[in-house]
């Protein structure tokens, strides 16, 4: 274990250190467990956090990224059947679950400059010598987007930065407009989607998307292979398809995309791009931003590359050609289940997928070894005696990559017994070394943070809830300081989209958690054939302690949640969340309110004419209409009467764990069950039905990156004021709802 | 003209908006001027400020900069012997005053890796096709650094960013050292001769100072010739001189370098680096800084080569060699004067340097040609019949570029007479296109907005203030914002030191500013041979409108000063600028005392530990003592005096100028001239008795940037405590001191 040795620590002189930091053993009652079953309990977790193996993990990410796997390819099935042969080994009662998705494959692509010189893009990434799986390029995906639609065309390069819409509106300012221009998009900021929607709805006819190396190239590290970050011929793949609209099978929105299931013609699917969309690498973007003239570009929009990043539009000319095979494909989850004893429909959902864009053995075989070691352990637990009381489900999904289409479809097919039995889902993909990070419904914040403080890290000694505190803390301002240090649990992050809990959490209103540790490794070769065994090996976890570590903590949180007397949620921490959005909420009204303000008094002060510069002039803005009142009085009351219910019900079950008959708890598990379907509307989000969740979406124009409190949020983003009171209703509305619901399972406690 | 044109407007749909723009005609009173003696004023400032005239200054300009002029070079010397003819050809008596002074000279220079492969520096800034001077190349000085000590040495490479102290900590915090090594630092952050003086503190034997493509060079726009920034091997020459001890010749500290004068042996002079420094260009540096190995630079440090920055210490190694001739050369100040009317014992002082690097275009001459316009157009009106009341001073001056030379050793020869007579020394030295920039003594701040109130912003038709007002809001918080539209005067900056203000402000205590115009040009040709004539008229004020409205600006303040009937200070901008410099010490101690405190903290709560990535560990830091209260009480109540003492002064003031007889005024004008100098101190700054301003200096780790209140400021960031609180005493005795003098004079004033 080359992470971490006791004289190393001696030599720093803290030798006493790990002793402080070190974690206390587990004790005291966890949450939702009366104190004779959490005595069993532990003991039973102890056992588990004993199994999983890194030698194993390392083993099976061998055998898992020898070939590359993506959707449709024969080393993904074989994948998936080998898995599902793991499950029953370890005495799973599994099978593989088929679905048909529409998943496109390149049949042409082509980049070239056409003016002012020339110049073929190469769109391949070679072989590394010392890397085996980089040679296999008659298996490998090329470098693509997935759900681009078909194009072939011809126009000038304008550089837009990161490609969302305030840098359109930075163009805008400097003259320029994308109309009838191909648009070269960096990298990161938004997820890669969001670039050619936003680009066509801006006009334009094309769109490339390149890696700057200023964002995970040469700028951070020495590139593959001696070091971890991007080469210059990287490209990052990936899908296009219009995911915050819905994610899945574009055919089948809704519903699974079982053989006989009914399909949209292609030409009426909505998620497709509406232009062409190719990927780049940073060795073939040069020489096209390298020509582009006009306007130097803003400070922010400069990347790593040494050349003038300049805006255009042209000199330089584009053309694009984009064609693919738009084939049904077959994919494969694994599924597997261990029928609970007691409360076998309550259900306790646990993934990870297994299909990646090339080997993909970060993304997402870090995550498929700790599921597997999960599933051993577990499996051995029941060979020892060991029975939950729910039912535990385990997934290793298909098709993720191109757009969460084995995870939804499964959701889709099983949304009615999901919405009526599962208690949680737990998710995890790529997996790395450093801090446990957690996001995910804050009615299991409070569960999440107790598995947390049993978990030890593998580097420090302590436990992985003092390193992710410790972590906190270094990067926070000191009233978020005092904030973390007044909080007995750390604050968890609320899920947009970009893995496989999205249809769980916000199509169905699974309370879901996402998992995985992180921090200290860095890379450059996401959805690039370099993402295999000898980078991860070489780069990453090496010696999997971290595997281990998530194995241990998803593991452990699952066998709480299945044998809980209580189904440990936590509403508390949920009103009190809330509570920061509705403040976020307000903040931002009022901040635009006073800025628009600020902007007409510089318009009317002749501020923007002063401070012009004539030899790169601006457009001068015009005055904007002053932002109306909003009233927040719905929001704050039912925010308010969330607490208290949360209040209530916290005092009754504090009450209630302590000797209690765990039978008295089956019709308030039954009730608790629906707290997180509370907060869906049947109706959806504006402009998307198939995003239900009230409180956590995918933003709109952000793509992975989460808005909470959505309908009411983006509302307001986009200036749109009587769908802003409509939303605060329907929000208000279903915290109402949710604040009965405590309340009644408060009285059930007896309190 | 190419920079304003009414089509260009009525394109962006503004035509109105220079109409509420536009300044008002110039009215009212002017500071420090009867009603009477402001109409007299007017007329005459009308007629000045009519006769700069932009193609004379162009003509100069291609005269001055025709050939390299620095220092000892025959170009230097003619144009000295130039300038002095046209002081006299405009009617001014004038002459040459010649110091004579140390000026090291190349003799050689050698940069070369040694080590893991071989490479050597090229140290030459080749000529440009197009561009005529760039080819003088016999007649350049070659790149270096003037005052480098000589010394020929080989180390391991290590990369210490901006070479500031706090680099030095993150160094530290990696574990590195640069004993024994040699240091390459970027250009920035800092004035260049910290670096070295920092590098040398920590035990470095050799120091590079390298321009960064990311801070002037192809990041931010075109290289010259295409465009005006700094191209691969240009190079900033300059001083190393430890300027912040003392500038001028450092063999004559403290007196003037006349050819008698006594002088320090070279072994005792103090300000000469400790090791020996070569600046290079990126061009050089490239090769040099891919070698370094070791740790990766903290992101902050990476500038925008395309490598992969990483600070060593080592595998590369450099060999430097530097040895100069250290000569004597004469220097030639050209200084003329219009003897005073009514109070010829009463000076205005205005200067510029001719000196430079090669051929300076920008740097100095388009500040001297503005100069010089004033210099015939004030000629003009003395033909006309106008008579300054006061003496008024006109200096160009030679050397300033080595170490303010030429100003230095003339204020110090004629240190006795500046305290005793002079009003105020107003400098300038570069200039560009945009907005004015002031700095200096707040006494002034009054009037020279007043007198910005009246200029003509060439771009716009609006007021040199309006711009400037506007600017400072586009850029400013909410609450700056409230500050600036809350105030009727703008703030303006407060000097340290970069030119030939220094002696003037901060040894001999004349009240000073520092006007040129800038932030709409940028460049990368400071200090190379590309700052020529051709450099100038294709990428910065091309059509010498803003040359002319220095000029205009300048002989305006300067008119003003030797006319008005009371010296125009002001004392309550002083007072509420040196109450905002209170709070600042105050907020920087208590910021320093709470993050010890939460320092302790996280040492105590193993919060490093726990942070801290063993694969790429950082010293854990120890717990640190904490910081001492110190009484600001005696500054917060000599800041109150001086509060009270300047507005009943200004209340006296507002009453005494309507009517009053301007002869009531002498004895007053002899106090007021005092009231710089009472914020002085005998003894200096501690370790720097040449500066003995109290309320502004250049900092002594940060060079040209001013530290305010700098025996305070320093010894609080030095934790210097007992010492800050002598300098508490001495600061408030001064402020006390100002308090009395002004209550002084608005008791002369009858009120």
């Amino acid at each position: 274990m080359r992470f971490f040795s006791l004289p190393f620590l001696a030599s720093l002189g803290v030798l006493a250190v790990p002793l402080v930091a070190a974690s206390p053993p587990p004790s005291g009652d966890i949450l939702g467990f009366t104190p004779a079953s959490s005595r069993i309990q532990r003991d039973w977790e102890n056992k588990f956090r004993a199994l999983p193996d890194p030698a194993r993990m390392r083993a099976d990410m061998k055998l898992l990224a020898a070939r590359p796997h993506h959707v449709g390819s024969p080393y993904d099935k074989q994948n998936a059947e080998w898995i599902l042969k793991q499950f029953k080994d370890a005495g799973w009662d599994a099978h593989i679950e088929t679905f048909n998705v529409l998943f496109p494959t390149p049949k042409q692509r082509l980049v070239e400059l056409v003016a002012p010189t020339r110049f073929t893009a190469k769109l391949q990434e070679p072989p590394v010598p010392g890397d085996p799986t980089s040679f296999q390029t008659s298996e490998q995906l090329p470098t693509y987007n997935a759900y681009s639609i078909d194009g072939d065309v011809t126009g000038p390069l304008v550089y837009v930065n990161y490609g969302i819409p305030s840098d359109y509106d930075e163009l805008a300012r400097r003259g320029v407009s994308v109309k009838g221009a191909i648009v070269i998009a960096r990298y990161g900021q938004s997820w890669r989607g969001i670039k050619p929607k936003v680009a066509a709805e801006h006009g334009a006819i094309g769109c490339l998307i390149y890696s700057d190396p200023g964002d995970d190239g040469y700028n951070d590290g020495d590139v593959f292979p001696k070091g971890p970050m991007r080469p210059a011929d990287g490209v990052q793949r990936g899908s296009v398809m219009d995911m915050p609209t819905y994610p899945g099978d574009p055919l089948t929105p809704g519903v699974g995309a079982t053989k006989d299931a009914k399909r949209l013609a292609l030409k009426d699917v909505k998620v497709l791009t509406k232009i062409p969309v190719l990927p780049i690498s940073y060795g073939d973007a040069k020489p096209l931003l390298a020509a582009i003239g006009g306007d130097v570009a803003p400070s922010g929009w400069r990347g790593a590359l040494p050349i003038t990043y300049k805006v255009g539009p042209g000199p330089a000319r584009v053309h694009l050609v984009v064609k693919s095979n738009w084939d049904i494909k077959p994919i494969y989850d694994v599924i597997g289940q261990l029928r609970g004893s007691s409360s076998p429909d309550e259900w306790v959902v646990r993934g990870n997928h297994h299909d990646a864009w090339v080997n993909g053995a970060d993304d997402p075989i870090a995550g498929q070894v700790a599921l597997l070691e999960e599933v051993r352990a577990l499996g051995a637990l029941v060979k020892q005696g060991w029975h939950p009381k729910r039912t535990i489900i385990y997934a290793a999904w298909d098709g993720e990559e191109p757009g969460l289409l084995g995870s939804t479809e499964w959701a889709e097919t099983h949304a009615k017994e999901l919405a009526a039995h599962a208690v949680a889902y737990l998710n995890s993909d790529t997996n790395g070394r450093g801090y446990l990070g957690v996001s995910g419904s804050h009615v299991l914040e409070k569960f999440i943070n107790g598995v947390m403080r049993d978990i030890t890290d593998p580097e420090t000694g302590a436990s992985v809830e003092s390193r992710a505190r410790a972590r906190s803390l270094a990067h926070a301002s000191a009233a978020t300081r005092k904030d973390i240090r007044g909080r007995a649990d750390l604050h968890i992050g609320a899920l947009g989209s970009g893995s496989d809990y999205t249809a769980f959490l916000q199509h169905v209103g699974v309370p879901s958690m996402n998992l995985g540790f992180g921090g200290e490794d860095q890379g450059g070769v996401y959805h690039s054939v370099y993402d295999d065994f000898y980078w991860y090996t070489h780069f990453s976890d090496t010696s999997f302690v971290y595997g281990k570590a998530l194995a241990q903590t998803a593991g452990t949180a699952v066998m709480r949640l299945a044998d809980a007397d209580v189904i440990p949620y936590d509403f508390t921490d949920l009103a009190q969340t809330v509570g920061t959005y509705v403040t976020e909420l307000k903040t931002l009204h009022k901040t635009m309110a006073s800025d628009v303000v600020e902007h007409n008094r510089e318009v009317a002060d002749s501020g923007f004419f002063l401070t012009n510069d004539p030899r790169h002039p601006l457009t001068l803005p015009k005055a904007e209409t002053a932002i109306p009142d909003l009233d927040f009085a719905p929001l704050d009351s039912a925010t308010a009467a969330l607490t208290r219910a949360a209040t209530r019900y916290q005092a009754a079950f504090a009450q209630s764990m302590d000797g209690a008959a765990t039978e008295s708890f089956v019709k308030l598990n039954t009730d608790l069950l629906q707290s997180e379907r509370v907060l869906l509307s049947d109706a959806g989000l504006p402009n998307r039905p198939w995003f239900k969740h009230l409180l956590y979406a995918p933003g709109y124009y952000t793509g992975y990156g989460v808005k909470t409190i959505p309908g009411v949020r983006e509302a307001i983003e986009q200036k749109e004021w009587p769908l802003a009171t409509t939303e605060i209703g329907r929000v208000s509305a279903a915290l109402n709802a949710e604040a009965a619901l405590v309340d009644r399972a408060a009285t059930e406690l007896g309190h």
